[in-house]
């Protein structure tokens, strides 16, 4: 298997801030972060989506299997109030069709990066975190605006203009290449509990398999020939 | 008196979003943005600050006063429990003596003016508004990192590249090279309705008169030769 992860190397100093929504991305990428510094904090944020109550879960699991004392999980709310995407906004159907086209899904949360790498800077300031890990993917995802490689540049120089001079804190994007089958082996290379991730958009209590992020997370364990852990209706 | 604010100028299309924290900056520059655009919506944003209730009645009676019948309250009391500024952490003193210097203030929130803007930012895609007005000001605060020039540019930026390829939403500062008396005299031509604002970062009905918030209003309203109409203790 050939990914761009370097696990082995000598581990940074200082602390590092994982975003973990509970899916599967988010923990790869944690398990990432948990491999390469000495201190991993990790951030949740409840953007008032259908499923949270079972993402905020997978977090809480991920988090014991890692045995992380700096959690923070943070409300956004707002986010559902102000609409404007079938993951927040019941009346707009969570689509189970447009997955191939180019076309930006109705599952897009406009601008949704910036408010959780927000909370991920000013949580970094106080803490002295040097390092900000997200799990977005370009490759699966290109239709979303906030997961593109020229964003997180825009992001990191927004972040050394609106800090304080000494502060150096950077956006770590480690699956952005990735196609969801190198997101899937890398997991399984570092052990990542995927068992006890959450990816689908629909359900609580079984995987429906058919709303955009099921499919993807499917497609990519059977392009890897790796079983998916976790139960579907 | 001369100020860089352009009032009389044709109105341009569609709608702007103003964020109005209740202060005397917020204020003028919603005035600006009522002067220039057909239609402006309002966003509070409150983050647990220590004047939260006062603050939200300021900008409950600014947006009745100009009529405005788009408005979003947003709740980021997260970044209280994050801590690090003396506006949201009751355990940090807030100063009344380092206005002067040029360190940067307890009451700084680190990186709060991207949770405010990211808001705005994701409210003006689903609104379709163009224009986020900020009262930020560089002259009387260069203390704060996220008040600077390089900033809001960097954050038109970040706004182009993570935002739909179609949405043009530019943030526009009009305070920004303003001194407080200038601040003051642009109110006053405007009409604004300085004597509903609140500024005072310690108190919730007299302001204290002796907080860097106050000092700064004091020294602008005895600049441009006028009296302040709100009380103090």
């Amino acid at each position: 298997m050939k990914t761009q992860v370097q696990t082995t190397s000598k581990k940074p100093e200082g602390t590092a801030i994982c975003l973990v929504s509970g899916g599967m991305d988010s923990c790869v990428c944690a398990a990432i972060a948990v491999s390469r510094h000495r201190e991993t904090a990790f951030l949740h944020v409840n953007y008032g989506q259908r499923t949270e109550r079972t993402e905020l879960e997978a977090f809480q699991r991920i988090a014991a299997h890692y045995g992380i004392t700096k959690q923070l999980t943070a409300d956004i709310s707002y986010l559902a109030e102000i609409g404007g995407s079938a993951l927040t906004d019941r009346r707009i159907e969570v689509p189970t069709t447009n997955m191939e086209n180019n076309m930006i899904p109705a599952t897009y949360v406009p601008f949704r990066n910036t408010h959780l790498i927000a909370i991920a800077v000013s949580w970094a300031e106080v803490i002295g975190a040097g390092y900000i890990y997200i799990g977005a993917t370009e490759v699966d995802n290109s239709g979303y605006p906030d997961c593109r490689a020229a964003y997180f540049k825009a992001f990191n120089r927004l972040i050394q203009a609106g800090t304080r001079p000494e502060t150096r804190i950077e956006i770590i994007t480690p699956l952005l290449h990735m196609t969801k089958r190198e997101v899937v082996l890398t997991g399984i290379q570092l052990q990542a509990p995927l068992h006890l991730t959450w990816s689908c958009y629909k359900n609580e209590k079984l995987a429906c398999g058919r709303c955009d992020s099921c499919r993807l997370r499917l497609k990519g364990f059977e392009e890897a020939g790796v079983k998916d852990p976790i139960p579907y209706e």
